[in-house]
């Protein structure tokens, strides 16, 4: 593992940063293959917006391009970019120049191990609370994901899927989800909560270019009672296949594994 | 300034740590009185319920009382301390022994300025999305106040008040909120979001032994049209009468200052 803060190798930030103070920062993982980040130009597009969104000053993506660049090792691992709002004065209003602190993780294993058969998946009982303002958001104020994944930790569940407060289907602790019902794809609408993943931005490329798109619309929880197939995505899982619902086995669907190759060619 | 992590004189936080990552964490922000650190025990007693609800391990609270003392100064100001998770492995699941990271931070002036003559308040465009299992804590995923104090920088409004996403009036923006209606104190429930502050709780314990109990239940936005005071409170800034809402002329309410007189008096 090797960390920069602010381009240089070091293990710390300042003790005032507020991304440590109120979660006041966004972040992408980016998988790294051959080498190569995956996706690279869409982690920084997502990054760029949540600055624009939260206020931040824009980002120097030629640099964050060559700096990310730079930290991901030569064969398959991981680079995880912190970008906080940077150090400031106390209290909730942000300082009018704020200087972001940025912080790089390099993994030099992707660090995730999936089950052969596919995922077996629950609910969580902590829900998501709506807030338009940050929905869609990948930013460092996590801890309803935090709470969610301390629901559970033997061995019969490999993630848990979350409802909003108003008991509607948003995402997986740690991925986005989408369900085949009928002959259709549909992916949770993230209006209200939920981060807008990058490798769901993929998915949904891809079955666009097959000619069968997902539909993305609010998705009540009772709807999954009725899908035949349901897939969950993320920058280092890529898209895999659910084989069990809350004890419901699913069969895995074709497109899984033709995505999947898809995203081996890349 | 002076900076404590984990008790050590030290101005930085391993860049692992949970608190940077996912808001994995919680705060307190305790005023000092003649280097007395006032309230400190319903501080502790916050902190300690909410270390347990995030499944924190339990904090050795005779070793942070020394720790505040020691850092308190002498005369009027301020300790800031932050309890995080600690540092842990990547994803979002709390490592099952944590290592809590504390920061303490020591201020020597209060650093609240307020107007002579009462608060000017409006309202925050930014709602609270609901979330029962974060709800009253004081946590460190606080993007929500982030933005909405982001929302006014200029000289004609000191707080602003924030609904839920439901229509439901919560705080405002670093303060809870009392209102007058009729002739009964009415504070805003906590069970779906907000902070459950300590000087709301002092507040509450007045009035109750003034033989005036306020009532905490759910408070809509235009039942504020009908209150004839409204009181704002923070552990640094007591409690303090709103002199404008919305442009609304509003009168102190005697209860102000004869509490104000019984905290200088603690």
């Amino acid at each position: 593992m090797r960390i920069l803060v602010d381009g240089q190798p070091r293990e710390s930030v300042g003790a005032l940063d507020r991304g440590l103070h109120y979660g006041d920062g966004l972040f992408e993982t980016l998988a790294v293959r051959h080498g190569r980040l995956r996706f690279l130009d869409w982690h920084l597009e997502r990054l760029a917006k949540g600055m624009r969104r939260l206020g931040f000053p824009p980002p120097d993506l030629d640099g964050l391009r060559t700096e990310l660049a730079g930290a991901a090792g030569e064969g398959a691992g991981a680079v995880k970019l912190i970008v906080t709002r940077g150090i400031g004065p106390r209290g909730y209003r942000p300082p009018r120049e704020a200087r972001p602190t940025r912080i790089v993780i390099a993994y030099d294993a992707p660090g995730v191990e999936l089950p052969a058969k596919g995922l077996r998946v629950g609910w969580c009982r902590v829900r998501l609370g709506r807030n338009p303002a940050l929905a869609g958001l990948k930013h460092t104020s996590r801890l309803e994901q935090v709470l969610a994944r301390a629901e559970w930790d033997d061995g019969h569940m490999d993630e848990g899927l979350m409802l909003d407060t108003e008991g509607r289907v948003i995402s997986a602790t740690q991925a986005n989800v989408f369900a085949r019902i009928g002959s259709r794809w549909v992916t949770p609408s993230l209006d209200g909560c939920g981060v807008a993943g990058v490798m769901r931005r993929a998915f949904r490329e891809w079955l666009k270019g097959q000619g069968n798109p997902a539909e993305e619309r609010p998705v009540a929880a009772a709807e999954l009672a009725e899908a035949t197939a349901l897939v969950l995505t993320n920058a280092l899982i890529g898209a895999q296949a659910v084989r069990e619902l809350a004890g419901r086995g699913l069969e895995p669907d074709p497109d899984v594994a033709a995505f999947g190759g898809w995203l081996e060619r890349l």
